[in-house]
């Protein structure tokens, strides 16, 4: 990392991005981020970045809106103060989701974000475990798409029981579940379900054979950990053994999620630190850092 | 209004697009904006669009991020289905103050969100008491820069006493007040103080005769309350009369503001409704719709 | 259709051109298209443009770059000319496979066509069963998205033996196959099949009960055939009736194609002519217009 | 060449690319152009360009919208991947031609392209006689113009009997062929035709002396040889020398050219590998590569 | 003309302005252009311009720089009252000779011109006689380019003497002479010179018969009558009649210009309104209005 | 200053651009500019810029629209020579008080400004105490905003009467008014004034206590002089001492303005010469170089 680099944290993970810079060796930039009584916010760079190049940590994680607006008052501090070049390191991209119009006058919000980082002057933007691949060409400047999968394979491994198979929730993860079968040399079990209403889901059937087999279902991301747990409830009606367990990268854990996901009767669950994670009592929870794949993606 | 128009009410003040589309005799356009559990926002317009100009009511009061965020989606869905011109109507403007730089590396915020509104394709704003005129250079698109002014002055004229002095609590609103005392045919009075912090500021001399004169004290916005307080401090010292009365468009009213204000003496205190006005039991408060200045905007 | 619009066909296919004229009641706008030879093109229009609306019908089908140019000719012609609004009638969408990276280094040219589109003044984009919903994200202008669907369900209705399954070739034709099943009260079966190189793909297993059932293989397009050869060859597998027939959106049948699906055993092969359809002997093929459809969204 | 450079041979000439190559002293950078049975393409560097200052050497050559959308699709990639800066080497650039229109309703395909190079992320060009020097303002971005007469005139003069005077085919070319005069130290001859179609041309007068001289016609491209054939004939008809030998920077020679040189009795045909030059068996046909030329203005 | 059009006169050629405005039928629309005493310039239009189609009447005439800030502020405030569109009406445009570098370090001031008019607003430009057809392709806005040859050989026609010969001063003049000798059933004959300063050129041949001719000298403008008193030289040298008229499109007429011209004996000189002609008492200048050409350009 | 930067001088004020160069030890880049008979200039570089940083230094000071318009050529030879980076070194940024809109229809014309350069292909912008903070929000690219004021208060600081006190001749000046009252160790006293037109304002009132007291009115430019000779007069009325002197940064003492100052009865007047000082025989007057400052801004 030579030394005309400066790394911000945002505040909507700070610990990740002090993860980071020790990864680096680098102290974070001075910063602050106020805000006023109205809701509005500020950030101030203690730092310079004239001609330096800047990266700013900053999930879009809930409360995203906010933590959207901060990363765009981010990058406008930093291209009025002459910064060289600035990357939005976005670990876990919100609105990721809404990368289509199910309708015909809605957004596509996603490609709106897009759009305002671009505003904003971010020059490149540095994300994990993309919900969509299409998402990069919403984007101009370029995207660097890192995966926590082979961190989180590499951390959880030793820890599968023996024959345990890797569990795509719905044909979309079937590409990561794939990566994550090949690298804990599992074989892939994908569920097929329907999508029954905004947040709702429906499991149609599953190809492949779970029975008296531990599973570990794996997704991009967990957030009330309702696919999860209807997860869980088809691979137990389809015979699968009781050890089921869950990775994902980004775990938002909304309120409600740790719940119904021990009621689901999952016995761990992983995921990265792409999103702060809530500081909930729950050991079968276990938190992956990704700070050391974010800090390689920072030296190139 | 001919018919090949549609507005649309966002979150940030349904009531007020209500009394618009009331002043203007047309049916608000259906729509929906949905909230999903973690705090990603949708919107859905119920209504054609394609080659029609639509309006979006949508003051970007507190919180500010959201209703920015939910503005920016609205528009987002207008273009994609084809509207003919998005104008967003924005009777607060939220970070109307963020408008120039105090140190070297920070984010002129109001400059940012005008290139937000832009990339997300709106192509025209209309706005109310806009903080600082120099905003409209912010935008490459028009901006439509009402006044609330002669709405308040028609509204509070027959409840002053005689001999009422305006005041304006600072040299930037001497303009503003300038106007209040000619509609009122009334005497100005200024107030000049420092800013000691972001939300203090402290009354440094009083320019103009208050002894024994019941005031009006006019601002722009009330956010804390904290500013008319000290001003209505101000004016007793300077041996105004005990009958002190104020008027602002942006009634924010932050929480604490009412106490605020009335431990400070306040007899009555005028705003319009630009943003929802908090439902509070309090007589002294008077709210004065601008449904109607915006509907003849509209029209135009 | 009021008087201020024009239509152009570009040479992709003309046929469907003339179509949606008459199906408008309008004469096609008088235009030439020039190739020099040295393979150079050049556009005509020999009718006024300017102030009027002008929609340009040419599908990218192959030979796709040829076509591209020549729709962004017209376009710069018109936008020179001072048409008020142009709008790209693209039914077939050249390059929408190539719709993400698959490695770090490759282009996303589907983006990247929508930024050639934008560039050369195209204000609106009308195209038929995008392969890929996220395809509208990567434009700032309007993109309406027509389905074929219904006309060729109307269309091929009749002819299905009772009791047809409509099958998806793969994952993500699911939501086009029900929307085939469901016009068709039929029941709905799903291949899933990996890619095994840029052109082949081997089909993994099969969801739903096909056997001894006629079938009706759905896809948004037939290029080669060979994913089709496959899905027939798996269906027969699994016990299927010899009744297989299948549809499609986009009939490109590279050369080859109609010996492969021949070869397969296909009773009927349902395409619409979104692209010009290679004139073959061939009882076999059945070509529904859309012409119909494009009028009737030009039209609006 | 410092290090953080990369040139890639896109598939228009890659003889020329890799003499380049062998001037710097550098490997071309390995990519692969794949074209598809539907005709797309698609590109992929198998080299980092991130941070890397990048050249594609593409001469957008016939058939020119193949080369024109590969260069394209190299610059999106190459976008995409966070090179620092991408240039676009086009020894020949197609269209040129196409620099104004001569009707009202006509493309400027010359000014459609460059801002398809800048909507690609083209940062700069590189070129070589270009058909006007008014093709540059179509630019935003740098264009650096070489020439390559002065290699040319290098390779040609010593073959060039005594007396030779340089003959410009037309108005336009008055420029060029003072240069090779210059160069050359001969007189200078200029024919004057009229354009009786987009591809046939009249000689109306000739300006000079060429009564038994041997004469040098020069111009930037030959592409059917038509305009050089009347040429000749136009000096045979004045009495001039049997000697007629021609130059021209790009020898697109497309089908059909060499016999009619041949006919028209040319001694001599010197044309530069700007543009592939077809593998025919013509002695009279000298080829001078400019390799070295482009490799000196990519060192800079 | 319908009701919502308005058309501005700046102040370069207020007379022509008002020409348009009596042909068209219409009152000019009020606006002042205030000068400061430190030379800034500011633009106020007493005319509502929303929603309606503005048009401003500016030559971009010396003093070339005064009058293009003028017209971009004319657009600037235009845009920001939100006009549905702004033509530039530009019948002389300044800088047009510079649409081409000569060394390699220089601007090409006519495409950055055309870049200023793009970002301030306008979005169509009307214009006469450009000295270049390549700066069409400047913009990406709509170009209008009208013709005085029309007007000038009608009025010209009847004070000509029999056997005038048409007289091009150079190769670049060729086209648009053609078009006067073909209007006039005149033969053309054609100067060939050599730029050898900026300023001055050399005549170097004369193709065609001039031998006890009357002659008639057209350019596209005359500005320090140099090139014609060459010119016309040229023709006496080569035997011509003395009866030597000019006309040409635009009369820029620097000063010294007439002293020259009549010094180079010239019978007549013609031009148009395109600039304001300065009033100067020289019975031998003919000056005839484009006004119905622009007024005919406006309806459209 | 590293060796891959070049300075060049506009025509505006070429003596400050030989002192920055001076201070940074560097010799100004070679270049002319050429203004033509009919008033167009043109630029040249004689000094290549290829991949190096420029700094261009013209402030835009009367002849405004001329200095403005050099500007932009420079900056477009700039680019089109492959400059690395393209700095405006703007002491004196010309119509910097047209930030706002007075009335409906007018431009903003600062706002216009700002997006001309950007247009023209500036990258930065340094400038000298702006008139209005607000204006940095107008430009995305970088502002950098020096304030000459230190400069002023140590050149004139032991010129100054014992007990002088500072003076803001508006509201609008305290900020700058304070910064030398804190420098110089004085007490600050505000007029408060009515802008009456567009070049006379009236002094309303006075903050603070000037009796026989010695006065420095401050400011951030002189023009016609009327506005501080207002303010003299009001001073003098309120019983100042007769030393009353001046200081500004930008001394643009139009013609009329040293009468007037003089008359006035100003001891002496300080300004900076970030425009090019008339050189005028006025021992009052004196004159602090910006040059060490500028070139600080530079070196960084």
């Amino acid at each position: 990392m030579d030394e005309d680099c400066v790394v911000f944290a945002g505040t909507a993970n700070p610990a990740l991005a002090a993860g980071v810079a020790r990864e680096l060796g680098l102290p974070l930039g001075a910063c602050e981020v106020e805000r006023f009584p109205d809701g509005e916010l500020t950030v101030r760079l203690l730092e310079p970045v004239r001609r330096r190049a800047v990266f700013v940590i900053q999930p879009t994680a809930p409360p995203v809106n906010e933590h959207l607006v901060e990363l765009l008052a981010f990058a406008d501090a930093c291209r009025r103060a002459a910064a060289e070049r600035i990357t939005a390191v976005v670990p876990y991209f919100g609105y990721a989701r809404a990368d289509k119009r199910t309708g015909r006058r809605e957004p596509i919000t996603a490609s709106l974000v897009a759009d305002l980082f671009q505003a904003a002057g971010i020059d490149q933007v540095i994300t994990v475990d993309l919900h969509t691949p299409q998402l990069e060409g919403f984007f101009h400047v370029p995207v660097d798409s890192l995966s926590a999968v082979p961190l989180l394979c590499a951390a959880l491994r030793d820890s599968l029981a023996p024959g345990t198979v890797v569990v795509a929730p719905d044909a979309g993860r079937v590409r990561m579940a794939t990566e994550y079968a090949q690298r804990l040399r599992a074989s892939l079990v994908v569920l097929h379900k329907r999508r029954t209403s905004a947040t709702a889901t429906e499991v149609t059937h599953l190809v492949g054979d779970v029975r008296d087999r531990p599973c570990l279902l794996v997704d991009d991301m967990i957030t009330t950990g309702g696919t999860l747990a209807s997860s869980v409830a088809a691979l137990r009606g389809a015979g699968a053994a009781a050890d089921v367990r869950a990775a994902a990268t980004h775990g938002l854990l909304l309120p409600g999620a740790r719940e119904r996901l021990i009621q689901a009767g999952l016995q761990e669950v992983w995921v990265t630190d792409t999103v702060r994670v809530p500081e909930i009592d729950w050991p079968a929870l276990h938190v992956v850092s990704i700070a050391s794949l974010l800090a390689e993606a920072l030296r190139r």
